[in-house]
């Protein structure tokens, strides 16, 4: 059955509609032109980072492996274009036979990038490659700027769990979405069941402020809780007045009393102030979640308070002002002619106001210094210099239209937090500055 | 059946987890504590609009009902909860019969809103109202900061049209949403298949500079469109060299070329010299179409520049700086008791470090001067006051847990587009600014 995970509780056929008009004008037209066969070769790369950002993130691969798979036009999808005239009924004809043959290379998920660096490569005809671009571009300009944020995140928050809480402010799916790609940039759980239910992550949750509200007293609200959730349970602090509730809490719950959650005022003296009245009321391993509009820097800012978690919503699933990676997808080099013989030839537009492409086929590899630090991304089209041959960094994820790269999500983020921990230490500093590793073409 | 359309070629079951986990551990612990029937009144606001912003936009409301209508735990996601251990038994149990029977009035999908409107209100059970707040949250943080965006972009557009083209710089399922928000916005035009597949949004697209580089020469590439697509259609022309380009375009063409399309380099020089160009190669009505990186800002540059019609992508997608509404889900009152006859009492957390709430079920009406122009968003907790009775602003969009409140996206554009131009003419400026209405409280 054609179906695609969208991070739903069921798989639903097909992502062949996420897909701009114009893909299927151009192979429309190449197809009368006799040129939709012409082996092509797409690249998706970014010409620059975020403003002051060290590295990007890449994250989404695994799903654009799911979208590709399941990119097919059924029956609803080809009435539809028929009906509004998208395309003629030779196209029409051509899509319904449709699936991606081709192959695909790029950087396993969860490694670093850097302008330039050609995270994915897919190959084919001209027609089943540039099908692909929308929803290719979709996933990864997404997935990526939500994990180069959360990178970040984690990187502040050193050994302490980060949480995910963003699914209200963001598209109940990219919600989803958002947690996978917090979960490979470091983040340890999320709120959001539907990630859960898809992902695996650990989910997290205890109570709000309508909770404590709905009752008649705080004291009816924790101990509601407490009867319920248990002593485990994390208790939220701040809906009155903290140092009261902080004192109900410890009484209802007992010294056992998991956590308390602040979710507002001045975190970095409210964490102080609850922290030693916990402790002079014996709860001494009673935690401090923390889960007001925090982002990297509210983090760092926290890292000498006596915080032990962190929850983070909008600045996360927002990409921390970057809510795009600003990825492309571009035609790289193409056969002279539809012949499967034909030569490669490199192609690129023209620059023009700093929409600078370079043509052909690239290879990349990272170059290593003499202490084995990453020192350069290098990005080539000719023959891989001998001493950069251990170091590419593109893998095989799709041959002749076969899903290759499948990996469980723990594999991305252990691949994740090795390679940024690999990088020079400049690319921990929150900091605005320039790309961590020149890349340099050859 | 139990289905949700999300933007996809076909329904799929359910919106139940997209559902934070502590709305299901509030409902657990209230079950037990016997509070989860409190009758409670829960409103979604927000407590300032994005820095420099006028006026917000309600979107989404009616992929609110769509989801409301669909929340329900079938037994894929009732297994879930069990496995992970979220609730318990009787929890589970009364999951498995859920489905919201309460009241939701609001404001109606395309009405301007300022800081404090009560822009949804949800009435019910405890239970009941607090597991929609996710889901509810993040269609609309999502579908009125796309909204806004495209609104202040269709207010510098004035009468030319705006393509919506941002379906590659965010997610794939978000991409559908926001297309229907900018339509919603003032957009007439979405570059994205699915979005005119759920919505009927028209869908646009022509090519891309792959196509052009797919060929052995630009010409090769616009003889293939103009064949394939007819003289009627839009040709991109810096790829190279654009001069060259609208020379070739004509030639190829004939004066009745559609238009030509330019993505790149200074658009106010460009415009003005094309024009000039195709005007004096007899291509009078061959229209300028650019789509280069532009927000609202870039939109009012070029009001004087020869230009057609404008494509903006990820600056709509993303709110234009801002991509989420910040909007909240809050319960502002409750009955002291289960009894359904009791009293509904005001509750509100405590003000700490800004996070306001005003507890009490709210009317809203928009105060008109002796002009008829609106002068302030009025927000009052007890009577009317007369003069206001014809002026409010809720309706009712579901009572007893029926959708009432579903319309055609025409009549929700024309209702925004129509709610706008009412408003003072401040509202228009793009420069930053408070709320062009003031927020009072009665």
């Amino acid at each position: 059955m054609n179906t695609a995970d969208l991070g739903l509780p069921v798989a639903v056929p097909s992502t062949a509609l996420f897909t701009d008009h114009y893909e299927l004008t151009m192979l429309q037209a190449a197809l009368r032109a006799g040129t939709a066969d012409r082996r092509s070769v797409f690249e998706v790369f970014t010409r620059r980072l975020p403003e002051g950002r060290r590295y990007g993130v890449v994250a989404g691969t695994g799903r654009v492996l799911d979208a590709v798979e399941n990119f097919r036009f059924g029956a609803d999808e080809l009435d539809f274009l028929r009906r509004q005239g998208v395309v003629d009924e030779p196209t029409l004809a051509w899509l319904a036979d449709f699936r991606f043959r081709g192959d695909i290379h790029g950087y396993p998920e969860g490694e670093v990038y850097f302008p330039g660096s050609p995270i994915l490569r897919v190959e084919g005809s001209f027609a089943e490659a540039v099908l692909l671009e929308t929803v290719v571009l979709s996933i990864l300009n997404h997935d990526s700027a939500v994990a180069a944020a959360a990178s970040r995140m984690s990187v502040a928050a050193g050994d302490r769990p980060l949480m995910e809480m963003g699914a209200r402010r963001t598209h109940e799916l990219a919600a989803v979405a958002a947690s996978r790609a917090a979960y490979v940039g470091g983040f340890s759980s999320t709120s959001e069941l539907a990630a859960g239910f898809r992902y695996g992550i650990p989910t997290i949750g205890t109570s709000a402020h309508s909770f404590t509200l709905l009752h008649d007293s705080e004291r009816d609200a924790f101990t509601a809780q407490v009867d319920s959730l248990g002593r485990g349970t994390t208790l939220l602090v701040d809906t009155y007045d903290v140092t009261e509730a902080v004192r109900l809490a410890v009484e209802t719950a007992g010294p056992e009393l998991g956590a308390v959650r602040i979710d507002s005022g001045d975190l970095l003296l409210m964490a102080h102030r609850v922290r030693a009245q916990l402790d002079e009321l014996g709860a001494t391993r009673t935690r401090i979640v923390v889960t007001s509009d925090l982002d990297e820097y509210a983090i760092a800012s926290l890292a000498a308070a006596p915080v032990d978690a962190y929850g983070v919503g909008t600045r996360l699933v927002t990409g921390s002002g970057h809510p795009t990676a600003s990825m492309v997808y571009k035609l790289v080099a193409r056969a002279e002619s539809p012949d499967p013989a034909a030569p490669l030839v490199p192609v690129a537009k023209k620059s023009l106001g700093g929409k600078t492409s370079i043509g052909g086929r690239k290879w990349a590899a990272r170059r290593l210094d003499e202490q084995g630090v990453p020192e350069a991304e290098v990005v080539g089209t000719g023959e891989v210099p001998a001493e950069l041959s251990g170091e590419l960094l593109q893998v095989p994820l799709v041959r002749g239209g076969e899903i290759l790269g499948r990996e469980p999500l723990d594999t991305v983020r252990d691949r994740h937090l090795a390679a940024r921990s690999r990088l020079p230490l400049s690319a921990m500093q929150l900091s605005r500055g320039e790309a961590v590793l020149p890349t340099e073409y050859v």
